[in-house]
């Protein structure tokens, strides 16, 4: 804990302090826009940008990670919290923060049980169409505040302003740093100072709105913001937390997964070392720290990571003082964010997950692996189709199929001689001589629950290719452990072959996998032999010393 | 399809007939008692054990599965029910008879999917603990029947009826085949024997009440049966449907795990195959009919096929019979079930899931591998504490977690050259010789989105552990795949060691892996070379013909 600031050189202070002060900047229209996504005041979003990153610096691994709102995970929280509150509404807010101490309390235990490894749960396919599925429904769901109605009967001063809005967005985020960099700004500051442009048109907005009183127009404003920090409030019935259960887990789930996909590229970047363990923890914390602050789940964000990483951030300093400044923002008069009109955060929105509908992925997988483009088109459409929660389900079942459909291929070789020599070979692969009465499979796997079935039929086909076996020797060297299942698989193997005449031997048992059957009954029980090669096997069942079969 | 009958040989004949008789005289009285525990009336046991095995027969691959009412489903049959409607109402055999065509479309659908390798996605300790768990609850809920009230306050003339039952039961059970044997009957015979005590104690049961009136004393009976095949009923609201949908997954699922554990084991003793894509749609089809029949969820039972293979089956004509000779018995005058008394019922059930109450896996577990001793107790104390949907839930977290816990361990090795050879090993295991520029790492794993980040991380350390690396080759005799997130972690890796000044090398890439590869464009950006052999890349990378590095 805290290590990052035993260690501290002086030389890391001035990026830490930069690129704590883009990402503050960055944070506010960000934080505000995410609040609005999720279904609450603006300002949710800013408190829940103070406390959560404080908490990430101080249990969380990753150097640069920005903990904070994230689309997707608002996304997930609006649809929790819309069955049970109205959008905006006190109860909408309580309900919020119980989401986050529920989604941190799952992360926390997962990382108490030291569940880190689940980060490999999604492919990088499916987590790529879950994002691109999510964007869009969140651009979509953006389109109303944008135009301040339907695209049929937009309010007019409103669409002028979110349009416009929009444009200005847009150009930044495509124009902006190439412009700076012919201006002779390096490309590293020039892509910062683009991402700041959200900032600036949220200020431009607000001074619009001011001198021409847009409100008495008709057009959104957030309206009277409270100063200061929010007040903890969890007093709902049972029924709101039961529930909140179902909705915490998948959040938690996903705020894992598109943390640790963030935090991992750009640990990579630097070689820095990243604990997915002490990730959870951290960013169970961080969560906690949230409802305790007034917020909603959080997550660390690739977009906002990449600035923090992109602006000089060399320790979690950085979040420590964008927090900071947040948090004065907030004790200073807030007056300013009464005005903020809704048109221009749905702008900000709209502009933010463009980023995140990528479709290089969907592209290189369809090249690459139709059956990984197949995974990327079922999660997207189901997120589009079913909802961001059925979208998750989906993923994760795709993942999970995938994974047993894997385990369930181990590669079985039959083994024949190399003429003259005393090496055993795949028989396709090599002109290798077997023999009728004994055959040998090498398998290629560790023994475990999801493949001893596709094991035992392989073995059980290959015994109607082969019907004048006597001896089935299975060879060892690439197993590396045995699991109980497969241990009871192989037990009843040896049972079965007993009673068809043909004996069960092994050959090149690795010595820990010897080592924990010896602590079994399957040595004993069985028919044949363990042989410390398969030269030697095939030596002795050929010619066997003893009057035999 | 009915390539058993096509090919049906006389001599299978006499086995078969042998075999349908002690069947049918076996499901009688289970499938009453398992449609009590289902909170039905006994007869829609008898329903569900007639059209589901001929389906079966049609659709199956199992030369000896039997089809029909079981325990375990039985109980999830009541759980998923129980919030709907009152046990025993004509509503909840109108559920009953839904959640089978459920179960059943689920099983379809994944038949037509080719879903079929799902069947190893229980290990077996976790199988076990289920099994135990649940009979544990299936014989705690009989306890009242028996007794004809609390063991605090029993019904006395039903609880001598039950009780006595019970004491005839376990003697059968316990006593009956050693007898007989001991009187000169085979083993076999004498076990299948034993079998039919459940029959005939509720033979001699009906006989004493009817000649005690025993119902005017207060002993609950069956009550009168319709005569005759039921009638098709599936008008209820789509909320019913919609409560249906999650428990008839699970129940689906369970379906196929339990027959498939049971058919496996019967298919081993005989070296027949197996088709898991078939048992889907047989089960699956088996539950439609079910449905039809106005019955409930069914499945393959191995107490009972068992039976039936020890009974001398053959082919699936032996259910074929045994299905008749019970829709014989629903068309004769039904009158005597009427009077069959519901403490002797409870008995039965009560015997048949002791059989059930095994630890012996646990045991073995215990001694061979402590965590799936752990995965067995924590599935166990999970269907006894949240009850046995929420048990199969926890079982499927844990074998998922077991698998991608399994996947995230890929074997990794530093190699090193043994002296005066080309032979590369690992160097903890041979005396190697490394060198301080060059790092070899052979890679023991397919490479997939499950594995990536361990590798990644692991060869992030070996880095750290050897920081003079200037050129790093992967050695690739063990990959026989690469996925789309693999794919992309190799091309991040060779771009993040590029910014490192490292070179990323492959070595003995298996032909297939390297035609996937020339799809991708990660071999155009590699900042190294592919080598044939690790001996090549070694000595190249030693002395390299170019001014490199």
């Amino acid at each position: 804990m805290l290590h990052w600031l035993r260690g501290y050189r002086r030389a890391a202070l001035p990026g830490d302090i930069g690129a704590g002060v883009v990402v503050a900047m960055m944070m506010i229209p960000q934080g505000m826009a995410y609040a609005l996504v999720a279904g609450l005041p603006p300002v949710a979003g800013l408190y829940a940008s103070i406390l959560p990153p404080l908490v990430y610096a101080l249990f969380g691994s990753s150097m640069t990670q920005s903990v904070g709102p994230m689309a997707i995970v608002s996304l997930m929280t609006a649809a929790a919290i819309a069955p049970l509150a109205a959008p905006g509404s006190a109860l909408a807010g309580v309900l919020a923060a119980q989401l986050a101490l529920v989604a941190g309390g799952v992360l926390l235990l997962c990382g108490l049980l030291r569940l880190g490894f689940l980060a490999s749960f999604f492919s990088r396919p499916v987590m790529s169409g879950f994002t691109v599925g999510s964007s869009f429904v969140i651009a979509w769901g953006q389109l109303k505040p944008l135009l301040g109605g339907t695209p049929a009967h937009p309010h007019v001063p409103s669409a002028l302003l979110g349009l416009g809005s929009l444009l200005l967005l847009v150009l930044a985020r495509f124009g902006l740093a190439p412009l700076l960099q012919r201006l002779g700004l390096k490309k590293g500051a020039a892509d910062v100072v683009a991402k700041l442009a959200p900032m600036m048109v949220v200020l431009l907005s607000i001074v619009l709105v001011a001198q021409l009183d847009l409100p008495a127009l008709g057009v959104a404003v957030t309206g009277p913001v409270p100063t200061g920090l929010p007040q903890l409030n969890l007093a709902t019935s049972p029924a709101h937390w039961n529930a909140l259960v179902q909705p915490g887990l998948l959040i938690g789930f996903v705020v894992f997964l598109i943390s640790m996909s963030a935090a991992q590229s750009l640990a990579q970047k630097r070689g820095e070392k990243l604990v997915s363990n002490r990730e959870l923890v951290g960013l169970g914390a961080a969560n906690v720290a949230s409802m305790v602050s007034g917020g909603f789940p959080v997550t660390g964000s690739l977009s906002r990571s990449a600035v923090n990483f992109a602006a000089g951030a060399n320790t979690p300093l950085a979040s420590v003082i964008s927090a900071v400044l947040l948090a004065l923002a907030l004790v200073l008069p807030t007056g300013w964010l009464a005005l903020l009109p809704l048109p221009t955060l749905a702008a900000t929105i709209i502009v933010a997950v463009l980023g995140m509908l990528e479709l290089a992925t969907l592209r290189t997988a369809w090249d690459y692996d139709r059956g990984d483009a197949l995974a990327w088109l079922v999660t997207c459409v189901g997120v589009l189709a079913l909802g961001v929660e059925a979208g998750v389900i989906v993923g994760v079942v795709l993942s999970m199929g995938t994974l047993i459909w894997r385990a369930s291929r181990p590669h079985i070789a039959v083994l024949g001689r190399i003429p003259g020599t005393e090496h055993f070979r795949n028989v396709e692969r090599y002109a290798a001589t077997t023999c009728a009465t004994v055959l040998f499979l090498r398998i290629d796997a560790n023994l475990f629950f999801g493949n001893v079935d596709a094991v035992n039929e392989r073995i059980e086909d290959e015994l109607r290719a082969h019907p004048s076996t006597r001896h089935l020797v299975l060879v060892m060297s690439a197993v590396s452990s045995i699991d109980t299942t497969a241990l009871f698989a192989l037990s009843e193997l040896n049972a079965s072959l007993r009673t068809r005449a043909v004996k069960l031997h092994f050959a090149e048992v690795k010595g820990p996998v010897m080592d924990r059957l010896r602590a079994s009954n399957l040595l004993d029980q069985l028919s044949g032999r363990i042989f410390l090669s398969t030269a030697i096997a095939s030596d002795f069942l050929n010619h066997p010393p003893e009057k035999d079969d």
